[in-house]
C-alpha cells in the first residue's frame, strides 16, 4: 500500500482533531529524523500510523486484546496505553504493514520501553512535542529536543510520571524501564566523552 | 540468639545517629503492628535488624552482592538500596535468622515490592515515619498512617519516586510494582466495600 492510501485509510479512522495531531507528529518525526540521523521514510511511516486505533471504542480494543493474545497485563493499567498495542495489531493485520522497527515505534509510543531505537525515540518525542501540544514544560522538551532525544524523553517521561503521581493512579513499568535506560545511555555517553576529552 | 544479643550485635554495626533511628523504627513498628493486627515480635525483630548492613563500607557491600550470589541489578542501581539485600543476606548468615518473612522485609524495606506483606508495610512505613525522620510530606504519611498503611505508603513511595525525578536518577522498578500493588489492593478494598454497602 502506498503512502497516500496509508494517509486515506488512517484519517478514516479518527475525528478532525486526532488527525491534525497526526499531521504534526508526521512533521515533528520528520525533523527529528534529519536533525539525529534517523530514517526519514520510516519516521514518517510510524508517525502517521502511531494514533491509528487510538478513537477506535474501548469495547473494541479491548475484544482485541484478549482475542488476539496482546500482553493481558494492558488491562490492568490505564486504558491510554491500549491504543498504541492494538494500532501496532490493527496496522500489520489490515495495512499489511510488516516492518517490525515500524511496528515497535508504534506500539511502544506511549509507554516507552527499556532499549528504545532511534526511530521509538523519534515517535515518542514528535508525539510529545508536535506544534499542537500544550501542557506544563512542554517548551522544555521542545528546547531540550534541539540537542538531545534521551534528555527530553526524560523530561517528557518526568511530566507523565507527576501527572499520574499526582493522580494517583497506577505508572507502566516499561514508563520507568525506558527513563531508565535513557538514563544509562546518557550516562554512558559522558564517560565516553570525558575519556575522549581525557585521552 | 536472643533479642538482647540481637540487640547488642547490631548496635556495634552503626553510628549513634543510625542507631537511634534503628529505636525510632523499632517504636513505630510495634505501635504498626499492635494498630493494624500484625505480628508484634516479628515487627520488632525486622525493625530492629533493617539497616544492620546500612553502615558498611560500600565496597563491602558490593563484594557481597558479588560473591553471594544476590541481584546483579542492583549495582545498576542506587547504593541506598543495597544495604537491605545485603542486610537481609547479613543477618540470616551471621545471626542466624532464619525466619523468611523477617528476612524478606528487611530485604524490601526500602524498595518495596509488588505484593507487600503486612510485615513488609510495617517495616517500610516505620522507616518512613520513625519520630527522627524529618522530609517534605512526613506529616502527611504519618496521618495516613493512622487509618491506613496502603495509603501511607502510597504517598511515602510518591515523596521518594519525586525526589528520584527531581534529582534526574533512576527510579528502582520494585518501588513502581509496590506502588502499583498497593493502589490495586485500595480499589479492591473499595469494590469490596461497595458491594457490601450495596448489597
Amino acid at each position: 500500500m502506498d503512502l497516500d492510501l496509508l494517509r486515506e485509510a488512517t484519517r478514516g479512522q479518527m475525528p478532525d482533531r486526532r488527525w491534525k495531531h497526526t499531521l504534526g507528529v508526521v512533521e515533528t518525526a520528520i525533523k527529528l529524523a534529519e536533525r539525529f540521523g534517523g530514517d526519514i521514510r520510516k519516521a514518517e511511516l510510524a508517525a502517521l500510523l502511531h494514533d491509528y486505533s487510538k478513537a477506535w471504542p474501548i469495547s473494541r480494543m479491548e475484544q482485541i486484546i484478549r482475542e488476539q493474545g496482546l500482553p493481558s497485563e494492558l488491562l490492568e493499567h490505564d486504558r491510554e496505553l491500549w491504543h498504541a498495542h492494538v494500532g501496532a495489531w490493527a496496522v500489520h493485520a489490515e495495512l499489511g504493514i510488516a516492518d517490525d522497527e515500524v511496528l515497535d515505534a508504534i506500539r511502544y509510543h506511549t509507554s516507552g520501553r527499556a532499549r528504545m531505537t532511534k526511530l521509538d525515540k523519534i515517535v515518542c518525542l514528535a508525539d510529545y512535542t508536535e506544534p499542537g501540544r500544550d501542557f506544563p514544560g512542554v517548551e522544555k522538551i521542545r528546547k531540550l529536543a534541539e540537542k538531545s532525544m534521551e534528555e527530553a524523553l526524560i523530561a517528557g517521561f518526568d511530566s507523565t510520571i507527576t501527572l499520574l503521581l499526582e493522580k494517583g493512579r497506577r505508572i507502566f513499568p516499561l514508563t520507568i524501564d525506558a527513563r531508565n535506560g535513557l538514563i544509562e545511555q546518557l550516562e554512558a555517553n559522558e564517560s565516553q566523552q570525558s575519556n575522549v576529552n581525557g585521552g
